[in-house]
């Protein structure tokens, strides 16, 4: 059978950098599921099985497609349930939408504010033109003007994750004992950043950079495997 | 059997307003528990059930005794595994952690900064010396130093609630269709900020409100029934 992934890529194939997509990736690896990884410019996007979403991941199943990160997470979950669970329940499944709120709302305009411009360098030319198109129109200042806030986001950076480092206190994975497709929800931002810009800010003996790690270190260190910038 | 949940309050104890006590009065309605809530002040507390802690909620279920919300939660879903469930499976248990990290990080700050001189003003005679003395040393300021930055922590407020907006975009409930722990993790937050400062500052048309109202309704409207200030 064949499974495709469908990642995002800039002018480097071998360091995918999405964050939805690295949510995709880790929840294949979790339930064991081979795949083979594409990744892909933003302007090739749109070609991809026939059109079917503007935005990755998206994965082909044999003869089943499914876009966005969440989405797959719940078709991995109801097509293979023999496999170990990505939310421990119907409860893990409704709290990872508030997880993934948290980490959109709150962990990713963080991201953006310290990477947009390291993004967009390292983009092909038609990515290139594509990324500071769009985004100067969405957020209405040049890339330079954002790029200009990156280092106080990165001072902001650590505080953003005292929620993990709370909970930290009672338990090394957001799953519990162990990982579920909440972890891989934060993980896919921190990923982000850490391909982008080659590092994560975190505090001195810091619980949430151990959490990291250990995340890295998951499903034979397939986060670890991709080199930083 | 003598089910008791002894709660915290001011000199009116029709105005019971701890957050975490808040948890635990949803988390027994929820499982359709009958119980007698002994409201108490802050200098009463280590009285109760021999000292056991120096926090409520604590619980007396017959011969058991149970203090702190989490572990009253935990123990409700262990001892009546037949009623409705707190937390719908083992993720739900675990990502309610994360839940209380972020509430207790990012919301309780923000309602202490709010309300902690109208807190003051609730209490009795023995808690008002009480809480000056041990916020004014925790803080570092006055309480009424610390009242001068309430109204910019109302103004704040509303975006602090974005992860449950867009979790909204999907779920009536951090629980899904219907409400678990996790949104009594919230609630409690809320209601603290309800019952002492009389209102909660939402946006305008604000799904974030409308789960409030929800969360209000819930159990025959028990949140709902505290007259606020």
């Amino acid at each position: 059978m064949t499974r495709i992934l469908y990642t995002l890529c800039g002018h480097d194939e071998s360091r995918p950098f999405s964050p939805h997509a690295w949510k995709a990736v880790m929840a294949l690896a979790h339930k064991g599921l081979d795949f083979t990884e594409s990744p892909t410019p933003f302007t090739g996007i749109p070609g991809l099985e026939d059109g079917v979403s503007k935005t990755v991941p998206i994965l082909r199943d044999g003869e089943r497609v499914v876009a966005d990160s969440f989405a797959i997470a719940r078709y991995l979950e109801e097509v293979y349930p023999d496999r170990p669970s990505l939310f421990e329940g119907p409860g893990g499944e409704a709290m990872a939408r508030f997880i993934e709120g948290w980490s959109q709302t709150q962990i990713h305009p963080a991201v953006t504010a310290i990477s947009i411009k390291k993004i967009h360098d390292m983009l092909g030319e038609a990515d290139r033109a594509y990324f500071r198109r769009t985004r100067e129109a969405l957020l209405g200042k040049t890339l330079e003007e954002m790029d200009t806030a990156a280092e106080a986001a990165i001072e902001a950076f650590p505080a953003k994750l005292q929620p993990l480092r709370h909970m930290l206190r009672f338990q090394p994975f957001m799953g519990g004992d162990g990982p579920l497709f909440a972890d891989y929800i934060l993980f896919g931002a921190l990923q982000w950043l850490r391909v982008v810009t080659g590092s994560v800010p975190f505090l001195p003996d810091d619980p949430a950079a151990d959490w990291f790690e250990r995340m890295l270190d998951l499903h034979g260190g397939i986060g670890r495997s991709v080199t930083t910038a």
